[in-house]
């Protein structure tokens, strides 16, 4: 059984689309079996089906809008969150899922979980729709600001191996977010992010421009932590800024409203598509045990869709993959 | 008379969409007159009503995909591009208009036009749609990949005046592009430029995230050259994907068929509300002259559009409004 350790109080929504979604995900697969951490009067309320969940009850959380990640990660120890993480750095379970907010799940994951052994900067990498593959693998979404190169290309090791186990690419391929496609162009660390990429084992495909940010010729897309998380919001921002655009053009005049109404099922099914639930479940990458966030907005869905992930990360035993292929690459940093 | 100068040569359909958005900018617009530069007999191809044009004839132009921009800003002295540019330096125009490749008029703007005396480092300053105003400037769109935070603030006293004189806003306000809202959120760059922004004499918003990108809480966006085009081309890539995948979900089933029939004119118009050409027309701020750069791809409506910017610029005074400005903010630098 894949033991999953829950943090059911964290989520705009939480705990009724945290409950939902464990509910749903153990409905759906079969080897898990998941523990909600979170105030037990509160679940209870939604959990209509015990069957493989568990409650570890818990009398305090982290606050979505929290602006002091270090003091609550270290001090708060009865928050879900925190409990969740350290019963898994505990290895009680193999898995941390959680909604709360981003920059606790960063600290969290540092100062409880723990880097993986030589991996300098672990990045949170969700994954993004794709009209050429079904889903990129985008990374580091605001995890580390600034990154040294030779600490992107790790990344894009642990990448490389959760494209290939997680979501089932043969030799998944390495595209360098940049303004020009050339070789030579963007900054000072695009130029020597380029070289160590085109010098290290990767399938490094070269320069990708956000041009093609839904569509592009890659697997997964690399960049520093501050200009992949404005690119990743912008795909955000355009997405819902558009759907709102359409829906206003749409209902324009009779003919048009019929139209729009004969055409539902099929913008349901484009809304579907674009929606980011469908495609949730970021991973931090580089941590001793694997720790799935999902956005806050989650609802009871997405939180099915990351848990989903958190079991093919750990059936698959993404980390240890990574070790291996860590060791090949820089076999004297290792003890770094 | 409003004087511009336009490279008929540069963009992807040049000189048939310049030629033919020359024509119709003069139709429309009564007090400007175009020089067309370029190779005469491939413009009066094209050129059916010379009213207020006329033809500087030039036998070199820039080619689309040049990749020594100095190099031929510098020597290729009948590129029409170059040519343009030092006629305007010269004062025989009141502006430049162009559609050629980014770099080659950045670069040709610092050699040929030059820097407006004690303005640091010019910035590329497109118009992006905004459901909130219709419109945002944002800026700086790649022209320099690093700059230093009262070079950024210099940047949006520009981008102030001329939303003020070209958009019509009354105190147009400035917005920080970051990763999040709150005071001290980013990199030490963004920490840097909210305080200058805050201390300075603008009209600053704060902090605006990249969610926000097509509704804004403010006129103008701003961040160092490198993150803004990468956000700017998320957005033309997200939109353009989101129109593939609407096109191949609508077009589903039978009724979906009709219902996309009945909704055709109201799926143009939100195509054009989405359409770049709509809203094109970049300006380079700080230069002694002003320069205006449209999307390589521009068809004769977005030319249109851009010429009636150029017009609007120089009508309005702009550059002179701007030095007032500067000198106003920093006195003591103004002979930097």
């Amino acid at each position: 059984m894949i033991k999953i350790a829950v943090d059911a109080m964290g989520g705009d929504y939480a705990p009724k689309e945290q409950v939902e979604g464990a509910m749903l995900a153990v409905k759906n697969i079969k080897d898990i079996e998941i523990t909600l951490f979170g105030k037990k009067e509160e679940i209870e309320k939604y959990l209509t089906n015990s069957t493989r969940i568990n409650i570890e009850d818990c009398r305090d959380m982290v606050s979505m809008g929290e602006t002091d990640p270090v003091r609550v990660m270290r001090y708060q120890t009865d928050a879900s969150m925190v409990r969740a993480m350290r019963a898994t750095a505990n290895k009680e379970y193999d898995c941390v899922f959680t909604c709360g907010p981003t920059q606790c799940v960063v600290i969290g994951s540092h100062l409880i979980i723990r880097r993986m052994e030589g991996f300098k900067r672990p990045a949170l990498a969700p994954i993004i729709p794709s009209l050429t593959t079904g889903q990129t693998v985008i990374l580091d979404c605001g995890a580390n600001l600034e990154v040294k190169p030779e600490q992107l290309v790790q990344q894009a090791q642990y990448a490389t191996v959760y494209a290939k186990e997680v979501l089932g690419r043969i030799n998944p391929s390495v595209g360098l977010l940049n303004i020009g496609t050339e070789e030579g162009k963007g900054r000072e660390f695009e130029k020597e992010c380029y070289k160590a990429l085109k010098e290290s084992s990767l399938n490094f495909y070269g320069n990708v421009e956000t041009k093609q940010i839904l569509e592009p010729p890659c697997d997964i897309l690399i960049s520093d932590g501050f200009t992949t998380d404005m690119v990743v919001k912008t795909v955000e921002g355009t997405a819902k800024s558009m759907g709102k655009m359409l829906k206003r053009n749409l209902m324009h005049g009779f003919f048009g409203k019929i139209g729009a109404l004969l055409s539902k099922k099929n913008l349901n099914n484009f809304k579907k598509e674009i929606n980011p639930d469908e495609v949730a479940g970021g991973m931090i990458f580089g941590l001793k045990m694997p720790v799935i966030k999902c956005h806050g907005s989650s609802k009871s869905y997405a939180v099915f869709c990351g848990l989903r992930i958190a079991a093919t990360v750990v059936r698959q035993d993404v980390n240890n993959k990574v070790q291996e292929a860590l060791k090949k690459e820089t076999p004297l940093n290792e003890g770094e």
